[in-house]
């Protein structure tokens, strides 16, 4: 299932994410026979959007998630355009490929105070209703940009790239951050971060892991963006 | 489909790391038609166990990913003893329902250097092939206790249990960690750590977030567990 310009934002805390944030709400989709006090509270907030129910198969055709509480959102995906200048935060995510990570990567950013991601060609699709599922109202809180190569990531970004690693780089722990703007790149499962990214970044940095293990590139960034969180907010 | 202890590791990352670990293997399952250089080497690599070629849609029904590449080895499922007396860091998973959370919480428990896993009775079986695919070669580098009410993991651990929670703690930051053996708690999805293990930790924490966010259950492991790892080994 392919909508354009569309996306499905599946269950009762991503729809109430979704009113809370007034995203564009198209329509409203249930699962015939679905009924629950939670159900019933978020259809009664919505007001002024057509609603369909769905016969079962159709619904779990669409649905993100295998067994759904029978309540989705149809939402148009807003347009962002590239800032002239960028001076914040943000992560960038350079080929990742599998929506779980992709949606596990924005939420952990988000609740982590990064408000902007952007994202390489390869990357997956960002407002898939699997990323979107993943990543539980993220995506309301954040600006997305995608299809940014290297280049055009770079350019407009007042401040300092920063590759993670598996290894060849200085430990996140011994690494100063700097004062300004971090752009942290979070490379592909399996390939990290891509050569033409890599050549840009001023700093590269690895997190020091127990002998023979991996890290989860989710995880990986749940611990950079949080070592940033805490060195800006240090203990009082 | 429930295979009684045994377990099911499929892919080939997952295949070499039960061959490193000498991990037992019990058969070789190859579904029909998949070739590869590395599904070659891997069958070169196994000796004196039965190989079986599977029809497609039986191997995919028993395969836990979509898209396999058509590999997999049935483990027998290790039988662990509860040590008379624990004094290392430890996780705690209380009631995590989610295999592909339990999973990321084991990879990122190895990859931080703690090598003991308990697990309450409501937790999702962390045997299960789900769990060991997602966990990529956890479950060979830990010992994993399940089925373990609070206080039976309590009586016998000499070290501080410390709660994660949403609110009502004291920030990670701003925490002392002990010398002595730290037992992280991570509660389900949703719920939180129970009123049962609530109620026996002598501390208890929280992750600074940004407003009106929220952190998965296995990214909020990973930011406590490398910060006690950072604690323990600071830059030089």
């Amino acid at each position: 299932v392919r909508l354009l310009g569309r996306t499905l934002a599946e269950g009762i805390h991503l729809a109430q994410a979704a009113i809370a944030a007034n995203a564009g709400i198209e329509a409203l989709l249930l699962r015939r026979g679905a009924q629950s006090a939670e159900i019933e509270r978020v259809v009664a907030t919505i007001r002024g959007v057509p609603a369909y129910e769905l016969a079962p198969h159709l619904f779990n055709r669409l649905s993100p998630v295998q067994t759904s509480v029978g309540l989705m959102l149809e939402l148009a995906v807003p347009s962002t355009e590239m800032p002239p200048r960028i001076a914040e935060d943000l992560i960038y995510l350079d080929g990742i490929q599998d929506p779980g990570n992709a949606g596990a990567l924005l939420r952990t950013a988000a609740a982590a105070g990064v408000r902007l991601a952007l994202a390489a060609p390869a990357t997956t699709a960002l407002w898939s209703p699997r990323v979107v599922r993943a990543a539980q109202g993220a995506h309301f809180a954040m600006k997305l940009l995608e299809g940014l190569a290297p280049d055009q990531a770079i350019e407009r970004f007042a401040g300092r790239w920063i590759a993670t690693c598996a290894h060849d780089a200085e430990s996140l722990w011994a690494s100063p951050l700097p004062a300004s703007a971090v752009g942290w790149v979070l490379g592909a499962e399996g390939q990290g971060v891509s050569r033409a990214m890599l050549e840009r970044c001023q700093q590269r940095i690895c997190i020091p892991l127990a002998e023979a293990e991996s890290l989860n590139v989710a995880a990986a960034a749940a611990v950079c963006l949080f070592e940033r969180r805490r060195r800006l907010d240090p203990p009082q």
